[in-house]
Protein backbone atom coordinates (compact mmCIF):
# COMPACT_ATOMS: atom_id res chain seq x y z
CA UNK A 1 0.00 0.00 0.00
CA UNK A 2 1.13 3.52 -0.99
CA UNK A 3 -0.48 6.15 0.86
CA UNK A 4 -0.29 9.62 -0.80
CA UNK A 5 -1.32 12.88 0.82
CA UNK A 6 -1.33 16.62 -0.41
CA UNK A 7 -0.23 19.70 1.44
CA UNK A 8 1.06 23.38 0.60
CA UNK A 9 4.39 24.79 1.44
CA UNK A 10 4.30 27.34 4.22
CA UNK A 11 5.91 30.61 4.25
CA UNK A 12 7.64 29.94 7.26
CA UNK A 13 8.90 26.88 6.00
CA UNK A 14 11.32 28.43 3.30
CA UNK A 15 14.56 30.56 4.63
CA UNK A 16 16.44 32.86 2.74
CA UNK A 17 17.50 30.81 -0.22
CA UNK A 18 14.07 31.25 -1.71
CA UNK A 19 13.16 27.26 -1.23
CA UNK A 20 12.02 25.25 1.81
CA UNK A 21 14.75 24.84 4.51
CA UNK A 22 16.05 20.87 4.57
CA UNK A 23 15.15 20.70 8.50
CA UNK A 24 11.71 21.30 7.33
CA UNK A 25 11.27 18.31 5.42
CA UNK A 26 11.18 16.19 8.82
CA UNK A 27 7.65 17.64 9.45
CA UNK A 28 6.58 16.50 6.20
CA UNK A 29 7.70 13.10 6.45
CA UNK A 30 6.15 13.08 10.27
CA UNK A 31 3.04 14.44 8.73
CA UNK A 32 2.61 11.85 5.77
CA UNK A 33 3.35 8.83 8.16
CA UNK A 34 1.18 9.87 10.45
CA UNK A 35 -1.46 10.14 7.89
CA UNK A 36 -0.60 6.70 6.70
CA UNK A 37 -1.49 4.83 10.10
CA UNK A 38 -4.76 6.94 10.15
CA UNK A 39 -5.45 5.52 7.04
CA UNK A 40 -5.17 2.33 8.20
CA UNK A 41 -7.19 2.95 10.99
CA UNK A 42 -4.25 3.93 13.87
CA UNK A 43 -4.41 6.65 15.64
CA UNK A 44 -0.58 7.82 16.89
CA UNK A 45 -1.86 9.90 19.56
CA UNK A 46 -3.90 7.04 20.81
CA UNK A 47 -0.91 4.60 20.04
CA UNK A 48 0.96 7.41 22.67
CA UNK A 49 -1.46 8.25 25.64
CA UNK A 50 -1.66 4.15 25.54
CA UNK A 51 2.12 4.28 26.24
CA UNK A 52 3.80 3.49 23.64
CA UNK A 53 5.97 5.91 21.51
CA UNK A 54 8.09 5.99 18.43
CA UNK A 55 11.24 8.34 18.35
CA UNK A 56 12.73 8.06 14.73
CA UNK A 57 16.38 6.87 14.96
CA UNK A 58 17.92 6.85 11.31
CA UNK A 59 16.69 9.36 9.30
CA UNK A 60 18.19 9.71 5.35
CA UNK A 61 17.00 12.40 3.06
CA UNK A 62 17.90 13.07 -0.42
CA UNK A 63 17.29 16.50 -1.70
CA UNK A 64 16.74 16.38 -5.48
CA UNK A 65 15.04 19.57 -6.43
CA UNK A 66 13.61 22.36 -4.08
CA UNK A 67 10.47 23.18 -2.66
CA UNK A 68 9.24 26.42 -2.98
CA UNK A 69 6.60 28.31 -1.20
CA UNK A 70 2.98 27.88 -2.21
CA UNK A 71 3.97 24.51 -3.72
CA UNK A 72 1.30 21.93 -3.23
CA UNK A 73 2.87 18.92 -2.55
CA UNK A 74 2.10 15.32 -3.01
CA UNK A 75 4.22 13.11 -0.33
CA UNK A 76 4.38 9.00 -1.14
CA UNK A 77 4.85 6.67 2.14
CA UNK A 78 5.86 3.39 1.93
CA UNK A 79 6.55 0.68 4.45
CA UNK A 80 9.85 -0.88 3.76
CA UNK A 81 9.14 -4.17 5.70
CA UNK A 82 6.51 -5.79 7.97
CA UNK A 83 7.27 -3.87 11.53
CA UNK A 84 9.41 -6.28 14.47
CA UNK A 85 10.63 -3.82 16.66
CA UNK A 86 11.22 -1.07 14.25
CA UNK A 87 9.36 0.49 11.64
CA UNK A 88 11.48 1.58 8.19
CA UNK A 89 8.93 3.83 6.22
CA UNK A 90 9.96 5.11 2.66
CA UNK A 91 9.04 8.81 1.19
CA UNK A 92 9.01 10.43 -1.82
CA UNK A 93 7.56 14.55 -2.37
CA UNK A 94 6.73 15.91 -5.36
CA UNK A 95 5.83 19.14 -6.45
CA UNK A 96 3.14 20.47 -8.70
CA UNK A 97 4.61 19.48 -11.80
CA UNK A 98 5.45 16.07 -11.17
CA UNK A 99 8.62 16.27 -10.40
CA UNK A 100 10.44 14.19 -7.68
CA UNK A 101 12.08 16.58 -5.07
CA UNK A 102 12.79 14.44 -2.44
CA UNK A 103 13.36 11.14 -1.44
CA UNK A 104 13.55 10.08 2.34
CA UNK A 105 14.09 6.41 4.15
CA UNK A 106 12.74 6.82 8.29
CA UNK A 107 13.40 4.04 10.73
CA UNK A 108 11.43 4.53 14.02
CA UNK A 109 11.43 2.16 17.05
CA UNK A 110 8.86 1.12 19.34
CA UNK A 111 9.63 2.19 22.86
CA UNK A 112 7.48 1.96 26.42
CA UNK A 113 6.92 5.57 27.06
CA UNK A 114 7.58 5.36 30.91
CA UNK A 115 10.26 2.66 30.79
CA UNK A 116 12.26 4.28 27.41
CA UNK A 117 12.97 0.64 26.56
CA UNK A 118 12.36 -1.17 23.20
CA UNK A 119 9.83 -3.08 22.74
CA UNK A 120 8.28 -5.00 19.63
CA UNK A 121 5.35 -3.95 17.55
CA UNK A 122 2.08 -4.15 19.68
CA UNK A 123 0.46 -7.50 17.81
CA UNK A 124 -2.84 -5.40 16.88
CA UNK A 125 -1.01 -2.88 15.06
CA UNK A 126 1.04 -6.03 13.06
CA UNK A 127 -1.82 -7.54 12.06
CA UNK A 128 -3.60 -4.82 10.88
CA UNK A 129 -0.49 -3.92 8.79
CA UNK A 130 0.10 -7.27 7.54
CA UNK A 131 -3.62 -7.17 6.14
CA UNK A 132 -2.50 -3.98 4.42
CA UNK A 133 0.50 -5.64 2.96
CA UNK A 134 -1.03 -8.49 1.56
CA UNK B 1 17.53 44.71 36.97
CA UNK B 2 17.71 44.32 33.24
CA UNK B 3 19.37 41.36 31.90
CA UNK B 4 21.00 41.49 28.85
CA UNK B 5 22.24 38.13 26.36
CA UNK B 6 23.71 38.10 23.27
CA UNK B 7 22.95 35.15 20.42
CA UNK B 8 23.51 34.79 16.59
CA UNK B 9 20.69 34.76 14.25
CA UNK B 10 20.42 31.29 12.75
CA UNK B 11 20.34 30.38 8.86
CA UNK B 12 17.24 28.44 9.10
CA UNK B 13 15.42 31.50 11.38
CA UNK B 14 15.51 33.62 8.04
CA UNK B 15 12.56 32.99 5.35
CA UNK B 16 12.23 34.12 1.90
CA UNK B 17 11.99 37.63 2.68
CA UNK B 18 16.11 37.20 3.61
CA UNK B 19 15.10 38.29 6.97
CA UNK B 20 13.80 36.54 9.74
CA UNK B 21 10.41 34.88 10.13
CA UNK B 22 8.63 37.01 12.55
CA UNK B 23 7.01 33.80 14.43
CA UNK B 24 10.81 33.12 15.68
CA UNK B 25 11.19 36.05 17.22
CA UNK B 26 9.46 33.81 20.24
CA UNK B 27 11.69 31.80 20.60
CA UNK B 28 14.36 34.51 21.45
CA UNK B 29 11.90 35.80 24.00
CA UNK B 30 12.05 32.57 25.73
CA UNK B 31 15.94 31.84 25.31
CA UNK B 32 16.12 35.60 26.97
CA UNK B 33 14.12 35.00 30.02
CA UNK B 34 15.40 31.77 30.93
CA UNK B 35 18.59 33.08 31.24
CA UNK B 36 16.96 36.38 32.75
CA UNK B 37 15.65 33.12 35.68
CA UNK B 38 19.42 31.19 35.46
CA UNK B 39 20.95 34.51 36.59
CA UNK B 40 18.61 34.69 39.86
CA UNK B 41 19.79 31.29 40.29
CA UNK B 42 16.50 29.28 38.95
CA UNK B 43 16.54 26.90 36.67
CA UNK B 44 13.57 26.62 34.42
CA UNK B 45 13.86 22.88 33.84
CA UNK B 46 13.83 22.25 37.95
CA UNK B 47 11.23 24.84 38.04
CA UNK B 48 8.82 22.33 35.52
CA UNK B 49 10.23 19.35 37.22
CA UNK B 50 9.01 20.48 40.70
CA UNK B 51 5.57 20.87 39.46
CA UNK B 52 5.52 23.97 37.98
CA UNK B 53 4.95 25.41 34.15
CA UNK B 54 4.58 28.92 33.11
CA UNK B 55 3.12 29.14 29.64
CA UNK B 56 2.04 32.52 27.96
CA UNK B 57 -1.11 33.59 28.34
CA UNK B 58 -0.44 37.35 25.90
CA UNK B 59 2.09 38.14 23.76
CA UNK B 60 2.28 41.32 21.68
CA UNK B 61 5.56 41.72 19.78
CA UNK B 62 6.58 45.18 17.72
CA UNK B 63 9.06 44.48 14.96
CA UNK B 64 10.61 47.98 13.84
CA UNK B 65 13.95 46.63 11.84
CA UNK B 66 14.71 42.94 10.45
CA UNK B 67 16.94 40.72 11.66
CA UNK B 68 19.13 39.36 9.78
CA UNK B 69 20.94 36.46 9.48
CA UNK B 70 24.44 36.43 10.95
CA UNK B 71 23.95 39.20 13.25
CA UNK B 72 24.65 39.43 16.74
CA UNK B 73 21.68 40.19 18.82
CA UNK B 74 21.33 41.77 21.96
CA UNK B 75 18.47 41.05 24.03
CA UNK B 76 17.36 42.81 26.54
CA UNK B 77 15.18 41.22 29.85
CA UNK B 78 13.42 43.14 31.85
CA UNK B 79 10.40 41.99 34.79
CA UNK B 80 7.74 44.99 34.31
CA UNK B 81 6.36 44.44 37.95
CA UNK B 82 6.68 42.28 41.11
CA UNK B 83 5.41 38.32 40.31
CA UNK B 84 1.53 37.95 41.44
CA UNK B 85 -0.28 34.97 39.66
CA UNK B 86 1.25 35.88 36.57
CA UNK B 87 4.68 37.24 35.50
CA UNK B 88 5.44 40.12 32.70
CA UNK B 89 8.63 40.36 31.12
CA UNK B 90 9.40 43.14 28.90
CA UNK B 91 12.31 42.55 25.81
CA UNK B 92 14.00 44.55 23.20
CA UNK B 93 16.35 43.33 20.65
CA UNK B 94 19.26 45.29 18.78
CA UNK B 95 21.22 44.75 16.15
CA UNK B 96 25.20 44.90 15.88
CA UNK B 97 24.65 48.88 15.15
CA UNK B 98 22.92 48.88 18.84
CA UNK B 99 19.82 49.75 16.17
CA UNK B 100 16.42 48.82 18.48
CA UNK B 101 14.92 46.09 16.46
CA UNK B 102 12.03 44.97 18.09
CA UNK B 103 10.20 45.25 21.67
CA UNK B 104 7.51 42.84 23.61
CA UNK B 105 5.68 42.21 26.31
CA UNK B 106 4.83 38.78 27.65
CA UNK B 107 2.77 37.49 30.11
CA UNK B 108 3.02 34.14 31.69
CA UNK B 109 0.82 32.56 34.05
CA UNK B 110 1.90 29.98 36.85
CA UNK B 111 0.55 26.72 36.80
CA UNK B 112 0.18 23.36 38.51
CA UNK B 113 1.98 21.30 35.94
CA UNK B 114 -0.14 18.17 37.39
CA UNK B 115 -4.04 19.59 37.34
CA UNK B 116 -3.42 22.95 35.13
CA UNK B 117 -5.01 24.58 37.68
CA UNK B 118 -3.50 28.58 38.07
CA UNK B 119 -1.41 29.16 41.38
CA UNK B 120 0.51 32.24 42.94
CA UNK B 121 4.19 32.59 42.30
CA UNK B 122 6.28 30.47 44.30
CA UNK B 123 7.64 31.76 47.89
CA UNK B 124 11.34 31.03 47.15
CA UNK B 125 11.16 32.49 43.09
CA UNK B 126 9.07 35.97 44.41
CA UNK B 127 11.94 35.76 47.61
CA UNK B 128 14.61 36.20 45.05
CA UNK B 129 13.12 38.23 42.69
CA UNK B 130 12.21 40.86 45.43
CA UNK B 131 16.09 41.04 46.37
CA UNK B 132 17.00 41.87 42.78
CA UNK B 133 14.29 44.51 42.00
CA UNK B 134 15.07 46.39 45.40
CA UNK C 1 -16.22 38.46 5.25
CA UNK C 2 -14.98 35.95 7.59
CA UNK C 3 -13.34 33.79 5.80
CA UNK C 4 -12.83 30.03 7.98
CA UNK C 5 -10.31 27.40 7.49
CA UNK C 6 -9.42 23.87 8.96
CA UNK C 7 -5.84 22.53 9.48
CA UNK C 8 -4.63 20.11 11.68
CA UNK C 9 -1.87 20.24 14.51
CA UNK C 10 1.48 18.35 13.57
CA UNK C 11 3.24 16.88 16.28
CA UNK C 12 6.39 18.91 15.44
CA UNK C 13 3.85 21.77 16.67
CA UNK C 14 3.95 20.66 20.26
CA UNK C 15 6.74 21.24 23.16
CA UNK C 16 7.25 19.53 26.55
CA UNK C 17 4.44 20.89 28.28
CA UNK C 18 2.69 18.24 25.81
CA UNK C 19 0.73 21.33 23.65
CA UNK C 20 1.33 23.64 20.84
CA UNK C 21 4.63 26.14 21.62
CA UNK C 22 3.12 29.33 21.23
CA UNK C 23 5.90 30.84 19.09
CA UNK C 24 3.86 28.53 16.28
CA UNK C 25 0.86 30.36 16.68
CA UNK C 26 1.92 32.96 14.12
CA UNK C 27 2.33 30.04 11.35
CA UNK C 28 -1.03 29.35 12.09
CA UNK C 29 -2.46 33.36 11.02
CA UNK C 30 0.37 33.83 8.40
CA UNK C 31 -1.45 30.48 6.92
CA UNK C 32 -5.03 31.56 7.30
CA UNK C 33 -4.38 35.00 5.88
CA UNK C 34 -2.56 33.65 2.87
CA UNK C 35 -5.76 31.72 2.17
CA UNK C 36 -8.09 34.60 2.83
CA UNK C 37 -6.05 36.58 0.17
CA UNK C 38 -6.52 33.24 -2.23
CA UNK C 39 -10.35 33.42 -1.48
CA UNK C 40 -10.51 36.82 -2.78
CA UNK C 41 -8.87 35.81 -5.52
CA UNK C 42 -5.13 37.14 -4.52
CA UNK C 43 -1.85 34.92 -4.68
CA UNK C 44 0.25 36.37 -2.03
CA UNK C 45 2.89 34.63 -4.13
CA UNK C 46 2.73 36.39 -7.04
CA UNK C 47 2.11 39.72 -5.10
CA UNK C 48 6.07 39.25 -3.90
CA UNK C 49 7.00 38.22 -7.54
CA UNK C 50 4.91 41.47 -8.41
CA UNK C 51 8.01 43.48 -5.78
CA UNK C 52 5.22 44.19 -3.16
CA UNK C 53 5.88 42.62 0.14
CA UNK C 54 4.14 42.31 3.48
CA UNK C 55 6.11 42.10 6.53
CA UNK C 56 4.02 41.70 10.11
CA UNK C 57 5.20 45.27 12.29
CA UNK C 58 2.81 43.75 15.04
CA UNK C 59 0.94 40.98 16.51
CA UNK C 60 -0.93 40.37 19.62
CA UNK C 61 -1.74 37.10 20.80
CA UNK C 62 -3.82 35.86 23.27
CA UNK C 63 -3.47 31.99 24.42
CA UNK C 64 -6.79 31.35 25.95
CA UNK C 65 -6.77 27.66 26.26
CA UNK C 66 -4.26 25.17 25.12
CA UNK C 67 -4.12 23.11 20.90
CA UNK C 68 -3.23 19.82 21.13
CA UNK C 69 -1.40 17.26 19.19
CA UNK C 70 -3.75 16.15 16.47
CA UNK C 71 -6.26 18.76 16.81
CA UNK C 72 -8.14 19.31 13.94
CA UNK C 73 -8.62 23.67 14.60
CA UNK C 74 -10.86 26.17 12.79
CA UNK C 75 -8.89 29.06 12.44
CA UNK C 76 -10.90 32.27 11.57
CA UNK C 77 -10.16 35.33 9.52
CA UNK C 78 -11.48 39.03 9.64
CA UNK C 79 -9.89 42.28 8.20
CA UNK C 80 -10.49 44.82 10.85
CA UNK C 81 -10.79 48.12 8.52
CA UNK C 82 -10.17 48.89 5.02
CA UNK C 83 -5.84 48.34 4.29
CA UNK C 84 -4.18 52.13 3.75
CA UNK C 85 -0.48 51.41 4.11
CA UNK C 86 -1.17 48.83 5.97
CA UNK C 87 -3.34 45.81 6.79
CA UNK C 88 -4.48 44.92 10.10
CA UNK C 89 -6.30 41.24 10.37
CA UNK C 90 -7.98 39.65 13.27
CA UNK C 91 -7.82 35.86 14.02
CA UNK C 92 -8.94 33.09 16.47
CA UNK C 93 -8.64 29.71 16.81
CA UNK C 94 -11.35 26.81 17.85
CA UNK C 95 -10.13 23.51 18.86
CA UNK C 96 -12.42 20.32 17.76
CA UNK C 97 -14.74 21.03 20.57
CA UNK C 98 -15.69 24.60 19.06
CA UNK C 99 -13.56 26.12 22.60
CA UNK C 100 -12.33 29.61 21.56
CA UNK C 101 -8.38 29.09 22.33
CA UNK C 102 -6.58 32.15 20.97
CA UNK C 103 -7.34 35.25 19.74
CA UNK C 104 -4.46 37.07 17.66
CA UNK C 105 -4.52 40.87 16.18
CA UNK C 106 -1.57 41.10 12.99
CA UNK C 107 -0.72 44.85 11.34
CA UNK C 108 1.22 44.18 8.76
CA UNK C 109 2.41 46.74 6.25
CA UNK C 110 3.24 47.06 2.13
CA UNK C 111 6.63 47.28 1.46
CA UNK C 112 8.30 47.96 -1.67
CA UNK C 113 10.50 44.91 -2.32
CA UNK C 114 13.64 46.34 -3.77
CA UNK C 115 13.64 49.87 -1.82
CA UNK C 116 12.02 48.06 1.57
CA UNK C 117 10.26 51.60 1.58
CA UNK C 118 6.66 51.66 2.63
CA UNK C 119 3.76 52.25 -0.18
CA UNK C 120 0.08 52.41 -0.35
CA UNK C 121 -2.37 49.16 -0.66
CA UNK C 122 -2.29 48.14 -4.31
CA UNK C 123 -5.29 49.87 -5.94
CA UNK C 124 -6.31 46.48 -7.84
CA UNK C 125 -6.63 44.76 -4.37
CA UNK C 126 -7.73 47.30 -2.31
CA UNK C 127 -10.45 47.26 -4.99
CA UNK C 128 -11.00 43.47 -4.68
CA UNK C 129 -11.21 43.84 -1.02
CA UNK C 130 -13.61 46.83 -0.91
CA UNK C 131 -15.88 44.34 -2.86
CA UNK C 132 -15.85 41.54 -0.43
CA UNK C 133 -16.00 43.88 2.47
CA UNK C 134 -19.23 45.53 1.17
CA UNK D 1 40.52 19.68 11.80
CA UNK D 2 38.02 19.19 14.02
CA UNK D 3 35.81 22.07 15.12
CA UNK D 4 33.87 21.84 18.30
CA UNK D 5 31.14 24.08 19.46
CA UNK D 6 28.49 24.34 22.57
CA UNK D 7 25.01 25.31 22.56
CA UNK D 8 22.14 24.94 24.75
CA UNK D 9 18.74 23.54 23.63
CA UNK D 10 16.02 25.71 23.62
CA UNK D 11 12.90 24.71 24.90
CA UNK D 12 11.38 25.59 22.24
CA UNK D 13 13.15 22.41 19.77
CA UNK D 14 11.21 19.99 22.23
CA UNK D 15 7.96 18.10 21.04
CA UNK D 16 5.64 16.19 23.53
CA UNK D 17 8.23 13.17 23.69
CA UNK D 18 9.79 15.41 26.33
CA UNK D 19 13.20 15.36 24.18
CA UNK D 20 14.52 17.61 21.18
CA UNK D 21 12.72 16.92 18.14
CA UNK D 22 14.78 14.81 15.64
CA UNK D 23 13.43 17.91 12.77
CA UNK D 24 16.25 20.53 14.82
CA UNK D 25 19.03 18.80 14.59
CA UNK D 26 19.56 20.06 11.25
CA UNK D 27 19.12 23.20 12.94
CA UNK D 28 22.68 22.21 14.94
CA UNK D 29 24.55 20.72 11.63
CA UNK D 30 23.85 23.88 10.41
CA UNK D 31 24.92 25.88 12.89
CA UNK D 32 28.13 24.37 13.72
CA UNK D 33 29.18 24.18 9.69
CA UNK D 34 29.17 27.47 9.70
CA UNK D 35 30.83 28.06 12.64
CA UNK D 36 33.44 25.81 11.32
CA UNK D 37 33.57 27.88 8.25
CA UNK D 38 34.14 30.92 10.46
CA UNK D 39 36.92 29.60 12.37
CA UNK D 40 38.81 28.74 9.34
CA UNK D 41 38.10 32.48 7.73
CA UNK D 42 35.09 32.45 5.87
CA UNK D 43 31.80 33.98 6.41
CA UNK D 44 29.07 31.61 5.00
CA UNK D 45 26.87 35.06 5.04
CA UNK D 46 29.77 36.66 2.36
CA UNK D 47 29.96 33.34 0.29
CA UNK D 48 26.13 34.15 -0.39
CA UNK D 49 26.52 37.49 -1.32
CA UNK D 50 29.47 36.86 -3.38
CA UNK D 51 26.14 34.59 -5.08
CA UNK D 52 28.04 31.15 -4.26
CA UNK D 53 25.47 28.80 -2.08
CA UNK D 54 25.53 25.68 -0.01
CA UNK D 55 22.59 23.64 -0.13
CA UNK D 56 22.13 20.60 1.45
CA UNK D 57 21.68 17.55 -1.26
CA UNK D 58 21.60 14.66 0.83
CA UNK D 59 21.55 14.67 4.80
CA UNK D 60 21.95 10.98 6.96
CA UNK D 61 21.05 11.10 10.73
CA UNK D 62 21.41 8.82 13.11
CA UNK D 63 20.15 9.19 16.85
CA UNK D 64 21.47 7.71 19.98
CA UNK D 65 20.29 9.12 22.69
CA UNK D 66 17.66 11.87 23.08
CA UNK D 67 18.79 15.25 24.17
CA UNK D 68 16.85 17.35 26.43
CA UNK D 69 15.65 20.89 26.86
CA UNK D 70 18.13 22.99 28.74
CA UNK D 71 21.27 20.67 27.49
CA UNK D 72 24.32 22.01 27.16
CA UNK D 73 25.25 20.30 24.01
CA UNK D 74 28.89 19.85 22.33
CA UNK D 75 29.03 19.49 18.44
CA UNK D 76 31.74 18.34 16.87
CA UNK D 77 32.42 19.05 12.82
CA UNK D 78 35.25 17.31 10.72
CA UNK D 79 35.19 17.41 6.70
CA UNK D 80 35.31 14.04 5.66
CA UNK D 81 37.18 15.00 2.42
CA UNK D 82 38.82 17.80 0.38
CA UNK D 83 35.98 19.82 -1.14
CA UNK D 84 35.35 19.40 -4.86
CA UNK D 85 31.92 20.11 -6.44
CA UNK D 86 30.59 19.27 -3.01
CA UNK D 87 31.26 19.21 0.29
CA UNK D 88 30.51 16.16 3.15
CA UNK D 89 30.64 17.17 6.99
CA UNK D 90 30.47 14.90 9.43
CA UNK D 91 29.11 16.09 13.00
CA UNK D 92 28.29 14.39 16.34
CA UNK D 93 26.61 15.75 18.98
CA UNK D 94 27.46 14.74 22.73
CA UNK D 95 25.28 16.07 26.00
CA UNK D 96 26.64 17.25 29.05
CA UNK D 97 28.04 13.94 30.54
CA UNK D 98 29.91 13.33 27.07
CA UNK D 99 27.39 10.54 25.93
CA UNK D 100 27.39 10.51 22.18
CA UNK D 101 23.73 11.59 21.16
CA UNK D 102 23.81 12.03 17.32
CA UNK D 103 26.62 11.26 14.20
CA UNK D 104 25.25 12.35 10.90
CA UNK D 105 26.30 13.04 7.40
CA UNK D 106 25.49 16.05 5.55
CA UNK D 107 26.36 16.49 1.56
CA UNK D 108 25.89 20.09 0.16
CA UNK D 109 26.64 20.97 -3.53
CA UNK D 110 28.42 24.86 -4.37
CA UNK D 111 25.71 26.32 -6.48
CA UNK D 112 25.94 29.60 -8.29
CA UNK D 113 23.04 31.68 -6.47
CA UNK D 114 22.08 33.11 -10.29
CA UNK D 115 21.55 30.78 -13.10
CA UNK D 116 21.13 27.59 -9.72
CA UNK D 117 24.10 25.82 -11.58
CA UNK D 118 26.32 23.85 -9.75
CA UNK D 119 30.17 24.58 -9.91
CA UNK D 120 33.21 23.67 -8.01
CA UNK D 121 34.46 24.80 -4.82
CA UNK D 122 35.71 28.76 -5.21
CA UNK D 123 39.71 28.56 -5.03
CA UNK D 124 40.17 30.93 -2.26
CA UNK D 125 37.92 28.79 0.00
CA UNK D 126 39.73 25.33 -1.42
CA UNK D 127 43.39 26.39 -0.50
CA UNK D 128 41.96 27.78 3.14
CA UNK D 129 40.80 24.11 3.58
CA UNK D 130 43.85 22.90 2.50
CA UNK D 131 45.92 24.54 4.70
CA UNK D 132 43.58 23.31 8.13
CA UNK D 133 43.57 20.01 6.13
CA UNK D 134 47.37 19.57 5.80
Amino acid sequence: MIHSMITRVRYAETDQMGVVHHGNYALYFEMARIEWLRQIGVSYKEMEESGVILPVVNMTTNYHYPLEYDDQITITTRLVKLPTASMVFHFEIFNENKKLCSSAEVTLVFLDHQSRKPMRCPVELFELIKTVAA
